[in-house]
């Protein structure tokens, strides 16, 4: 029998069980492979006892730094809001163990920071960054092609973001937070490249956006070889959820998202087409699911680190580049970046 | 001044000006360069009258002949009802004029072969006979990818033709001789090959066909060289007005009538998509337009006949097939199809 | 802690582990959570050693038979060649063990019935049979869409079937018994209504075509209710994979595997476009996934097949229907197919 | 016989028949329906010989002078270069006839504005300027939907325009006076809404763009209503001509250009796709058969301006954004557009 590399399950601890970090939990009980959901905590005990009964083997503790110490953990899932963010993964590259943040790793570039130069100074990897849509079937199909050399050299990059509509309390700074710094990551991604400056351009607003809201808003981004991606985020489009990319290089332009595919119908009244769904959770659960597979993987496997995932100075790049962006949402003309040097 | 070689604007006139004759005349009038309607008849008197007074410096007469041998008549097009084609064609061929005929030629096989023998021994080339879809730009741009060789030999092709509705008195035979023969003629023109047999295929209804009518149907025809059409023909789809073609080669496979294109819209609720027409006049517009213009343009410079218009021997074997396809509806099995030769 | 509910893993026994019996391990292994691979025979012991070598905690023995009734196996999946599975599945059901059968059920429609009957004498429900479509995310959404009556009632299917190239013993039965049986169950899937008869058309062959072999081939399929199928095989295409599934409804139609979608580029020369896999693999490796994924969970919760999966009875269904459509290839006309009641 | 309103047919005179003088010789003598060409003219007088052999009836004059003011002109086309519209378009509107012109309307804002208070001070409306894309049928239907209120309030107009490649002495204005020109009229056609300021942003360019040309380019245009525009200008694409066009609005989007539809294909290799053409020309040859054609209706109906068609004062708009655009290439951030009043 070949009994001797008997993989041990990854067992993982989870801090924050709200919508996304319940929907972890699910996930790594139902569908990841070489991996268990040991520990969960939340802010509010009662829903981390609810989440924590429909994961068969886990427990519940009281506090974020009892998931992390923990001996039945071998690797930690943060799911808190992101003014925890920091602490928490300090405290796992502290406590030596891989950890996948959601977005975003810090509330401030320098607290971003923070977490890079910790995890530098540990001489180890730990820190996965919670960009799910690096796992999209489609967005890893457009990167390898852009790896191959298809396209050439890349020199724009376009991107769409839209919704169908967006809380009350969504406001310019969130447009930039929740939605653009998965575009902003999308650079990072694709074109390794840094941003260099951003503009804000404020087109008219649909009468669909609430008081203190500019929608579409649309971004122009620079990267340090001169690349230019042009951000548009609408999201009180009323129609449905939609990311569109293309990159354009020097030797082929490449679109993903055009939502043609799937199942297209003929219909009376003499229409065609299909259909999108309204929320951003259909579009990329299977690109969820391949994230925190991945990163299972990459635990049992002592990289800790997927090839696709971002890492921690990928989260301090894209809280660089969103407080720039959010600086112009108030400026005329472009914002630079600043940015410190990587640590080695 | 290149006055020498100033053309003489073609004189045509017009039998039969229902809504198919109106539409021609006010193509003529309107869009047709080259060309004016100077004689106009119709059963219906007034409907002449009417329909002339939208033509400048047009005449009306009492018959078919009259328009026929009329001095002031170059060529001669037939809008005329079915069964006065043959009699009104052989006409015009006799009378040495170009005649372009909407389709049938004639009502049985034997009476179309009568105009193929009638053109034959005239020595001349008259007769144009109206399937407008061999002017239609996706269906000539289809004719030109195979002609040159691009998907090799053809092996397969798949038709389907389908409308909203049809009105009340629309039986299987009229599914036949004008809904397929179009389908029939495209394969005359797109593969250039005799069909041998057909074989009628019948489908449950949907629940939207009146008593009497099979809807959808499928025929089944092969060619000389064994190539298979599938002709699928669905007349109370609710739908819109769709035709779409697919060839399948040795080398490649083609398709045209996908629907896509033009203008694409996201809207609310999720949907995208587009439109198709309800009716075939939009869908063909265009190419009837063209059709007409190269008869002109044919007729101008004395060859009579364009280079890929129908002629009399396409409606002899679009009555002979389609003779065949209504004998199928009643038949277990294929039926054969029975040609005369092409008399020289 | 949550530990009652501690799932057991399915401990999985493979009898036959050449390509599809290997992938099976892997995925299983790699990707399917709360399974792992406990024994795995095959016909070539050195074979089960590597494959095992990938499968920690596997073992190997010498007979199906043994991985049949071994203690530590759940639930049996059989990847070894058609010839076999009708003796393996049925001892499977002997030993009251889940089985996740490779099609074919069985060689003849009477070895298959055996099958059904043996699974009805026993009381229990234990065969799944592993037509992966049903379990791919475009086939899902078609099928859920028809059932929801958005097309309205099923009037016409409409199945091409396309591979870059076959092997040089690929013959016009495998057309049927390796091709055609995927729509077969097809029809069981999304029609629920069996077949009656069956018409073989054969069109002029590709110059691509081995000696031997009809390509392509029309199958016509018209079931109870008067649904007719129309299924095109064309396994020299020379170009890739291509799987095309329309249905035309009295409601409206609505077709998958339009080949549009994915990444689409645009590229010098002035052509735009995508590219389809040359193989199946790519393009059902998700469907794979979710088919075993789908028997594991059904096997855990004790309901032992899947809601999508398909049963004895569509083994059965299609081997009764692949039996009639191999009789058809040397038939002029239709062929019925024979069913015997399905025992309660 | 309806002789009274026998129409006079549109005599035309054509000031330069260069390529694209040529074009419309060879175009109102084979395919617009009511007109000829009468005149022509040319700075190379061997030219005007050749092109007007190909027109019947028409005869060679030694200035634009003689053209406008012959007898047998009842209307101008002017194809010559840029630097004569201005005087030779003044000229017609003296003279009282209507006139075609070719883009650009004058070489500077001010003298488009001398066009337009000279066609104000007549009291009558002579001046057509050429922005054949109005025409193009997926212009018009995108126009029409918005109109239709179907997409809600313009928020954002997203433009993509790509040539294979361009001449060695294309540069930077060029982009704007050739190229973005078409979209600066696009704006004037879909909007109705004076642009009122515009940047540009420079990516870096490809390696095939030669010295001294930045390529692609990108220009951000906003209108008084706070519609922003977007441009991406790409003319070394090395791939085919396309064009591009998105309207994003407060109800829905809509695009027009994906080059989907058409025919579609499946090749060897496992690619599908279509293509598109290398030159503009095969793009836009209907619109511009569709252009000429309204024009010389227009005349004919004495209406002397298409519906659909730019006139003097969307020219001068063009000329004035036009200068604007070419400021921007030096300047860093948003150059304002000065706009006279336009003249009653």
């Amino acid at each position: 029998m070949n009994e001797t590399t008997l993989p041990r399950e990854v067992r993982i601890g989870v801090i924050g069980v709200g919508r996304m970090g319940a929907d972890h939990v699910e996930r790594i009980t139902r569908r990841i492979k070489g991996a268990r959901v040991s520990v969960v905590s939340d802010y509010v005990r009662a829903t981390a006892e609810t989440v924590s009964a429909g994961a068969p083997g886990s427990r519940v503790v009281d506090t974020p730094e009892e998931v992390i110490t923990a001996e039945d953990v071998d690797a930690v899932l943060i799911a808190s809001p992101g003014q925890f963010h920091r602490e928490q993964t300090t405290a796992a590259i502290a406590a030596g163990k891989p950890v996948l943040c959601e977005k975003p790793l810090a509330m401030t570039p320098q607290d971003a920071y923070e977490v890079v130069r910790a995890e530098a100074e540990s001489g180890g990897r730990y820190v996965s960054l919670g960009f799910m849509r690096r796992f999209d079937a489609e967005y890893a199909e457009l990167k390898d092609a852009l790896d191959a050399g298809e396209l050439g050299t890349p020199l724009l990059l376009n991107c769409k973001h839209r919704n169908a509509d967006v809380p009350p309390h969504f406001d310019n700074a969130m447009m930039v937070s929740d939605s653009a710094v998965h575009e902003v990551d999308a650079i990072s991604y694709f074109l390794e490249d840094p941003v260099v400056s951003v503009q804000t351009v404020v087109p008219r607003s649909t009468e669909h956006a609430h008081e203190g809201l500019n929608d579409p808003l649309l971004f122009i981004f620079r990267t340090a070889s001169g690349t230019v991606v042009t951000d548009e985020l609408f999201v009180n489009t009323k129609a449905g959820y939609e990311v569109r990319t293309e990159i354009v290089g020097s030797r082929g332009s490449a679109t993903i998202g055009l939502n043609v595919g799937r199942v297209t119908t003929q219909q009376p009244g003499g229409s065609w087409g299909g259909s999108v769904p309204l929320d951003f959770r259909p579009r990329f659960l299977a690109a969820y699911d391949a994230e925190v597979q991945a990163w299972v993987d990459a635990v049992a496997d002592g990289t800790n680190i997927a090839a696709r995932s971002a890492t921690a100075w990928d989260g301090y790049l894209a809280a660089a580049v969103c407080a720039a962006a959010v600086q112009s949402l108030s400026t005329d003309g472009a914002v630079e970046v600043e940015l410190d040097e990587r640590p080695r």
